[in-house]
Parts: C-alpha cells; structure tokens; sequence
C-alpha cells in the first residue's frame, strides 16, 4: 500500500490526486485529527508526531510513505529518511522541481503554515538550484482553520486570503507554490485575487504525479503496493467536521477507523 | 498552589483572573500547546487529554484544580471529579450562577467552540435552574484562532464576530455568556457587536471571583496552597506564538518550562 499521512484532512487532497493519477494502487491514509494541526507547533513537536504516524502506516503494511503535509515535510523529512528504510515521499520537492523549470527572472511566491514559512525549506531549495529566482514567503495560519471550518467560498474567506496575498502581489511575482495542502481547496479563491497570470503550483499534484513517475520506472513495487484499488482511511479522533470535509474532498470515503497512537 | 490548565493559551485570561482577585496565592499553569485546540475535537479525546493534564499539575504539586478552558470543563469535568479528590472548578457552572441570577423572562445566548456548543451543557444547566429562560447557543470555531493569530483588532476579526453573533441577535438576547477562555481578549469587538444593552458574562472573571469565594470560606486551605504570589508555566510545546500573546494576556509570564506529556 502507499501510505500516506497528514495532521488531519488536508492530505486527502493528496490522496485525490493520487486515486486520479494511480487509480488502481492501494492507498492507506492516517489523519493525525486528535493533535492537529502541525503547523502551529514547533519543529520537535512535529517530528515527534510524524515518526509516530509513519510508524503506523509501515505496520499496517505500508512500503511507500508519502508525507501529505507540508509542514511534516518540511521539518521531518530528514528524520523520517534516517529512521525509515521506504521510500519517502514528500510534498516539497515535487513543488520546487516545477518552480525552478519556470523561465529566467522568475519571482516565487510560497504561501504556508507559520511552521513551513518559519522552516524557510522551500525558499532554500529553490535558491540552491536556481540563485537567481527571487523567492517570497507569507504565512496564512488562518487558511487551515478557515478550510476545516468549510468557508471554502465565504466573503469572510476572500478578504482573508486577499490580505495575505497583499505583500506577495506588491512584490509582483509570477509563480505561487500553495506550500500546504489545505490550500488546493481555495484554489479558485486564490487564483481570483492573485490574477491569471500567476502560475499556480498545487503541491498535492505535483506530489502524486512524482509517485506516479516513481512507479513508472519502478514497476517491481506493483507487487508490494497492491493493485485492488482500495483505500483505507485512519483517523486519531473521529469528528462529524472530518466526516463532513472528507465528503467534500474524496467522493466516499469508504472504510474510517479510529485509531490511538 | 491552584493549578490551572487549558488547552493552551485561553486559560491565561482564568490566571490573569486569579492574579487581580487572589493576588498572594500561587499558581501552577498548564497550556497543551502540543495538542492544542480540544474544541474541534471529540468528548472521547478531549477527556483523555484532560486527564492527562490534570494528572501533572496534582504531581507537581497543585491542591485545587481550575478547568481553563470550557470545552473540557463542559466535557471532562464529571470524569475528573470522579478520578482526583480536590476541589475542582470549572467554568461552565459560575457563569450559568450568574445568567440564571438575571431579571425573569431573559433571553441568554452563549459562544464557544463547537465542542462545547455541541454538548449542550450551558443550556442543559440554565434551563434545570430557570426554565423560563430561553438559551441560544452558537458556536463560533474560527474565533479561538483568530485569538492565537493575534488578529485582536483586525476588521476581518469585526466581520467574522459579526457573522457570528448575528443569529443571536436575531434572538434579541440581553444575556451573553463568553464560553469560551479566548473570548475575553475580543470582548471589545464582542460589545461593539452585540450592542451595549446586552450583559456580558466573562467566564474567566466569575469563575476567578468563585475560586476567591471558596477560599474564603476555606481558609484552612492558604497553608496548602502557599500563598507567596509565584506563578509557574508549563506548556507541552513551546512556540513564540505563545510566548508573544502571553505577553499580552498578562504583563509578564516568569518562569517558562517544556514538559512532555
């Protein structure tokens, strides 16, 4: 199975594009919803938590870990490599590869958790790559709170996300990496008071179409992954408001179990 | 020493409460910043957590226990009474004494997370007391973040309060009941919105003045609590954003210290 974990629900934007893109490899998820969200809290606390989700996913059986938060990804990685012998996946790296293919001159905006920003991960890979990109980041810790309240279309919504964008429209950039994958659900909000001619990066789409390339020139992993096509969802707190949101992500989401860490 | 704990940082206003009303008494604090918020989770989860937290504040040394926050004292209070022998308050109960003392005939609305909302205890205990009186609840997620963000003044903070209230208003409430430990810092925008002829209960405040009560009528108690005027904080994550809107709960928070769960 590809596993794949997040702080609660915005990973199923993850998994949304991966049942697109890999309709037919077995997918098992954990949405940590009993200490979410990561992005408030500080880099110890997280990767305490992610190595405690990967921990499960591998046990349930998972070979592949995809890390489906951008603050995990941000700030477990490193650990999650050293403790775990899978491939690991995480959301980062996909979304800057597509930044740096973009033309000369190009000015990067990143928009995050305080914790992703904070970790500066993004703004230091592009510039390793490609000095010469002008890289800007702007924290958004109400967008998480905001989407998991389900205001995804909410004038309350759109004055928020247009004062956070302010700054990164003054400094006149081209190219917007949505660096946390809740964001993929206000993407028409976002894509509204940016402009069209930003080039929008969904960190979720990258992420499962670097998976699919993955297995593409690894086909032995079929095998192990398993092709049934099934998914199984995990959750460390059952909420109506996960349920709900789920809903509104994933057509069904099939089997849900609770689960103690 | 009395010892208080929350979800994170909302039970600050409860000990900024306790240092005005009972200033040479000492105070143990407890924020679960690693798990914070509890009111977008489930009772299930919020009772673990508080258990957990209280536990740690008996060992190191608290004699009476203060619930700061509102979803586990609408969740967690029974179970707590039932597992530790000493006196514990909370917050629910002091603030229904002070709706319930209000003219006949009044209408009582009350906010707070949707934990607490959903558990229906503010209107279960009003009514049991006053059935005359008509309770409305709404719950109102966004505020606590809103509250963390620091956004105290903003106008998207005014719009959303306002979006809030507005069904409340609707009701022609005269009684507002703060449910929530966050509240108090928005309680200018909160009276703004809801109009001046509205009475406001400030849960952090009467559960303060219910604490002083109690020790008043126990003053045996002074001896075990030490009465030296210290103030001890713990939290389970430290994060500057706890440590900037501390600064402005209250004017200086001493001693801080890290403690794993």
């Amino acid at each position: 199975m590809i596993g794949v974990f997040d702080s609660g629900i915005g990973g199923l934007t993850v998994v949304r594009a991966l049942r697109q893109d890999l309709p037919r490899y077995n997918v098992l998820y954990f949405g940590d919803t009993a200490r979410t969200p990561y992005g408030t809290k500080s880099p110890e606390t997280v990767i305490q938590y992610a190595v405690q989700d990967a921990e499960f996913l591998l046990q349930r059986g998972a070979k592949i870990l995809v890390v489906g938060c951008n603050t995990a990804s941000s700030v477990a990685t490193d650990r999650l490599r050293e403790r775990f012998d899978v491939p690991i996946f995480e959301v980062i790296s996909p979304a800057v590869e597509m930044a740096v293919s973009q033309p000369k001159g190009r000015r990067v905006g990143i928009i995050g958790t305080r914790a992703t920003i904070n970790s500066g991960v993004y703004e230091q890979k592009i510039k390793a790559l490609r000095p010469d990109m002008k890289v800007y980041g702007a924290a958004c810790p109400l967008l998480v709170p905001l989407v998991e309240e389900g205001w995804l279309k909410k004038a309350e919504t759109r004055k928020i996300v247009k004062k956070y964008l302010h700054p990164l429209k003054l400094k006149q950039i081209n190219v917007l990496i949505l660096g946390c994958t809740h964001y993929p659900l206000l993407k028409e909000i976002i894509r509204a008071k940016i402009g069209k001619r930003v080039k929008i990066i969904d960190s979720s789409e990258v992420l499962s179409r670097s998976v699919k390339d993955f297995l593409h020139h690894n086909p032995h992993m079929a095998g192990d992954l398993g092709t049934e096509g099934t998914c199984e969802f995990y959750v460390s707190d059952v909420t109506d408001q996960f349920q709900k949101l789920a809903g509104k992500i994933l057509k069904s989401v099939g089997k849900l179990e609770h689960i103690k860490l």
